[in-house]
């Protein structure tokens, strides 16, 4: 009997995606999880949009030239990559690599879609869909967005329906209901604490 | 968008098994999730032989006759069953049953061989292997038990090396480290509250 045979898992590090339809709180369960302080690396996202008074390169974003990001897309180096104002903004692969190299979790927030783009280059990432606890709830959130017009707000109802539709895409799902953020931070970490448990890793490669 | 589509899980109560080769602490793992007052139905294995002073029908045992064990066998209501010293002990199909109806997760202390047996009924059964840190900790512990003679030691580091081998056909590991149960206790929590925000849940039925 040697001492391997005690090795029943290797801690791998894991690529953790925080997912779900607009308004249901992804960047508040991801905001409550880095005051939690635990060893994650949360994904920085590139921009190529200027920085705004106080923002910090590596920590807000990285800001970097349309040339540079041109090279990113042409490398295939970024996860995923968007226009958003004539802007681009996109997730750097490199970033992912080093953290999760350093034995990191990588903790990413995306939209349903970055999440299926995700599951697609990496299959082995943690899914996580996050939703509120019934459709009033979501309405109710989507209407507080004060920049959205009436036009834009059936327009985000309509997404978000679909988006619910491809819950089943995902590994797990959380509720993160009015007023209980906390349980559904807790729900992620068990996820995350349980999936370091799993006998067959996910050995993620990206 | 109907409320169902929120529904993103159905929270199916779980068939969890805690095993292990011997000593790896099974049942202080099962004792201290017993104090934690979760609700958990904790099997409860019939047996022939006679209760001993203090020990209740139904909590500590249930106690059958021959007869109404051979009825068990026959039927095949038996889990697993093995002949301990002329007296038959095996666990029940019913009590899972009914508690796992009553929206219960149930927890079972299996031998490796048992959880083997486990997953062929039952594929959809949460397997946990525990171990301990490492093997001088897990002889230690073996050699602690004064009534093994070392005979009888040497045949159980040798099974224990046997069954070490098979933590691949469970689900998840833990290691239940000497001072450290509090640690293994909330990782098979941890497990067991993920296992319930699985999007495509496991359903057991026995």
């Amino acid at each position: 009997m040697t001492d391997s045979d005690f090795t029943i898992y290797q801690p791998q590090p894991l690529l953790i995606v925080i997912s779900g339809p607009s308004g249901v709180g992804k960047d508040s369960v991801v905001q409550a999880l880095k005051r939690r302080g635990l060893p994650f690396h949360f994904v920085v996202t590139a921009t190529t949009r200027p920085p705004r008074p106080g923002e910090v390169n590596g920590q807000d974003y990285f800001f970097v030239s349309k040339e540079e990001f041109a090279r990113l897309i042409d490398q295939g180096e970024l996860i995923e990559y968007a226009i958003v104002y004539n802007d681009y903004k996109g997730i750097p692969k490199q970033q992912v690599r080093e953290a999760l190299a350093s034995g990191k979790d990588v903790i990413m927030r995306l939209d349903v879609q970055g999440a299926a783009t995700v599951r697609k280059l990496a299959p082995e990432a943690v899914l996580i869909f996050l939703t509120t606890q019934d459709e009033q709830e979501l309405i109710a959130r989507l209407n507080k967005r004060k920049s959205d017009s009436a036009e834009d707000l059936s327009l985000r109802i309509a997404t978000a329906r679909q988006e619910l539709k491809r819950a089943a895409e995902f590994d797990y799902g959380v509720i993160n209901a009015d007023g209980r953020l906390d349980e559904a931070v807790e729900a992620v970490i068990a996820i995350i604490r349980a999936e370091h448990h799993r006998i067959h890793p996910r050995r993620v490669s990206l």
